[in-house]
């Protein structure tokens, strides 16, 4: 009889289930559910276009709805653990019993109170005071983060909720992160202080580290807060990687979704984490997890020298390979940029624009962009960037400027591979995984020729729900190792797209004016003209029509 | 019996003649002519995007499609006279007898052989040599054409169609203006030696003026290339001002569009000269004539001192107003960049797109933009400027981008209007007119906030076609002068667009951020650093959205 584990894979506007064979990786059956609330699952306000939540219910009903499905034709017997990510840092506002406030009628109408989505930039203000503060004290905290904390992470978000919504930061207990409630819920824990937390959230995210005794001190928060310095007693002293159990599955969980009781479920961590480890990710492997944003990962032999490089998302033990250092960098938006032109701005779909923009060779347009739609992430770690067209025409086409959007996207990819590599992590491979590395070779293709480097893509179209499985099947004990799950379940597939050599030359050329952009509109410390760039854009436009 | 002028307004894409009581401007009748070469008039080459050209067989044809639509129902006895008004710098290359090349069946396919059309810019690299030249053997020409020589004129096309397409430039006896070459033909004059050419085109685009004895010497045209020298005696050594006569209606054309032979035919100008006359230009009145671009003309006393103001298109003695100064700035894009969003990335249609961005306020979308999608003429004097748009985020909408660029021509017109008081031509008031001022109080509007100054819009609704009519009143002997026709025959709407001080507040914001980035791509003096920008925007539309 064949074993399987369950992966699955809690998106931004869907989750997918993943039953995998341990054996091999072969990914038997998927099904995906969409969120329900809101606009595909997130809860906006027009009124502040950095808000984005989600409910908690849809997690749930999410997880029912898959793990049915993939179960069809599958006895409960066949299944020896289950993996869990999810998007992050995403906290949840929970009560005493482990409840999200947003499930209790009473904040039904506080937006507050559910789940904070990744991509809110609310706690931008929040953001920069945690930095600055950490910067004055002299605290290590920002050293494994990049310099910088963002406003897409754990504390700037709950220091924004407790100076802006106090009822709901007073209502809540304790916070925890998506990826730590969802294996919670699962297991039928209902203690917030005795839930396991995954180090890939609390180190990536929360600052959490070993070397200073886990959580940033409660003096550090009190200067930000004293509700935050009190609110650290109800959180948690000890992170674990992923490949410990959170424990197993609950009774009414395993009845209600065809599961034995007692099933194995391994610590959650953040999707494109997981996503690294079924895409390959070893020493000198960089994997792309490209989707609506990027992540961008790495990791690092704990004993060999690693500097603090800055403006990544963080350097943590453990969190993506446990034993290994995980590095996280990423793109705060990449296909989010690419749906907001076509929805809002496209006379067509992706497509046939995308269609149309093959047609183009590299400058061909004269436009050049920045991908700061939804802020800039890795390198320079500031949410109040946005984003910029340059060299428009009365005869640019929306072909063109979706080209000059992936275009964009491909330069803000170099950037972190430059970035990596000025402090020492050589990138000797790419591996891209996720929805647009999968269906796109018209984007692949650019990523290449942007980059100069071959562009691999990984075997799975799942590699998120795959992590997971991976890490099911590792606490379920089909595997010793999470090293040696990876040598039987994963894979790049045979189609590598090259650089073609006249395409680099011209991106080069291209990378310049992006990067003086990226310089004088993203740093304080550039200064210098751009009259050159409009010059530029024709003259290489000019070649580019010859 | 009341007496008519007609006024013939050639555009970019249709001709129309406008039927006017002489005394009082009461406009009786009036006939479109689509031109139907091209696109809507205008031929251009997929390979080139500076390229535009047009037919002048279209002229023709829609000269007597128009006069004979608007003189049904009348005589030609009621009529005293015509005025023709064209775009520019346009000019024509003809043969000995006067006849457009491109009328030849042997030059049917050469594009070059057509009307070189105002907004062709493949002449770009021409301007520049002659510009430098200019300066470098100290000339005197460029100091009444704002210091730079444009792409858009008279010598620039000519030299870059002796260097690119010297077939055509061999073959061409001479070249016209358009303006010039419609008087020419009506009034059945065959010797290219011997036409009047009037001193608007050859004062503000080819640097004609008395003071150094008309065009430039041969010497200097000899520099840039020994055929412009050889050329300049096949042109003319005397311009005159559109009160002056070019002739009587042939006996041919008079036939053919039921008028009477004689009749007297003014010497033609540039429409937008024509239109700033019918919107009542004299001093201290700045006349905006909006359309696809802008023309801003003014008027300054002969006997009053005047600067050469740096970045502006012609200081000319009659070109506007016979008598005075005419003084000439402009945008080269402004309903362009609106029809060309529309077009090409408008979901939806200027009437949906204005109901929907007239509800944003002042600087809530966090978008700025630079108005140069076609370049910039005043005060930069540069074609190869390109569009820009900065400040987009993932919720962008396109009525938000639609407005952003409405204020980017506005913010244009701001600086214009600096500029000439900067130099002591001060406005006290602003006149707007063509299409866009005439139909649009949603644009008039944003331009009153962003200038802080009213907007007062011209009676007619077809200023340069009344203009025509005002000329060719003048010359068929109905007044003794144009001020004398003006005070009869134009006026202004009752409804005048006042700035809001709030928005006006708002805008002198964005200004500076306009500015800021229109000195650092636009000039190579400016250095600095660009951090504050996308900052500022997202500062001003929080508190915006407050």
């Amino acid at each position: 009889m064949s074993k399987y584990s369950i992966g699955v894979d809690y998106g931004t506007n869907s989750v997918r289930a993943l039953l995998v064979d341990v054996a091999n990786g072969e990914e038997v059956a998927t099904s995906v559910f969409n969120y329900p609330s809101g606009d595909a699952g997130v809860l906006y306000d027009e009124k502040d276009p950095n808000l984005a939540r989600q409910n908690a219910a849809d997690y749930i009903e999410g997880f029912f709805a898959t793990v049915r499905e993939v179960m069809k034709g599958h006895s409960a017997d066949e299944i020896v653990g289950i993996g869990v990510d999810t998007t992050g840092s995403s906290p949840i506002p929970v009560d005493r019993s482990g409840m999200p406030l947003a499930l209790d009628p009473r904040f039904k109408d506080e937006l507050a109170a559910y789940t904070w989505l990744w991509k809110d930039h609310t706690s931008h203000a929040e953001a920069a005071e945690i930095t600055e503060k950490a910067r004055q004290q002299g605290q290590p905290y920002l050293a494994k983060c990049g310099g910088t904390y963002s406003s897409e992470w754990f504390w700037s978000k709950i220091l924004h909720c407790a100076r802006t919504a106090p009822k709901v930061f007073e209502a809540a207990y304790s916070w925890v992160e998506f990826a730590d409630w969802v294996p919670a819920y699962l297991t039928g824990q209902t203690d917030p202080l005795t839930i396991k937390r995954g180090v890939c959230a609390a180190g990536h995210k929360a600052m959490y580290n070993d070397a200073w005794g886990g959580l940033p001190s409660e003096e550090f928060l009190g200067t930000l807060d004293p509700r935050l310095a009190d609110l650290r007693k109800r959180l948690y002293a000890k992170a674990v990687p992923s490949d410990c159990s959170a424990g197993g599955l609950s009774a009414e969980v395993a009845a209600r979704a065809g599961l034995k009781e007692g099933l194995p479920v391994a610590v959650g961590a953040f999707d494109a984490h997981f996503g690294a480890v079924a895409s390959g990710a070893k020493k000198g492997t960089l994997v792309k997890i490209i989707g609506t944003s990027t992540c961008d990962c790495m990791v690092h032999p704990l004993d060999e020298p690693l500097a603090d490089v800055p403006g990544l998302c963080g350097i943590v033990n453990g969190s993506v390979i446990p034993g290994m250092y995980g590095l996280e960098a990423g793109q705060s938006a990449v296909g989010d940029i690419f749906n907001w032109f076509v929805s809002e701005l496209g006379t067509a779909g992706h497509e046939a624009l995308t269609e149309e923009a093959s047609k183009q060779k590299p400058g061909e347009s004269g436009l050049i962009a920045l991908d700061w739609e939804n802020g800039n992430r890795t390198v320079l770690v500031d949410p109040l960037l946005t984003g910029m067209i340059v060299g428009l025409t009365l005869h640019s086409t929306p072909a063109e400027i979706y080209r000059a959007l992936v275009e964009a996207t491909a330069f803000g990819a170099l950037k972190i591979i430059n970035r990596l590599e000025e402090y020492g992590v050589m990138v000797e491979e790419v591996v891209n995984c996720g929805g647009i590395a999968e269906k796109n070779p018209f984007v692949m293709q650019i990523y290449a020729d942007v980059c100069n480097r071959p562009m691999k893509v990984s075997r799975s179209a799942q590699t998120c729900a795959l992590g997971s499985a991976i890490f099911g099947a590792v606490v379920g004990g089909a595997y010793e190792s999470v090293g040696e799950a990876q040598a039987k379940m994963t894979g790049v597939k045979d189609r590598v797209f090259a650089p073609d050599p006249a395409a680099a030359a011209t991106y080069a050329r291209l990378f310049k004016l992006y990067s003086d952009l990226h310089d004088a509109f993203g740093t304080r410390t550039w200064t210098g003209n751009l009259a050159h760039v409009m010059k530029d854009l024709i003259a290489i436009r000019n070649e580019a029509r010859r």
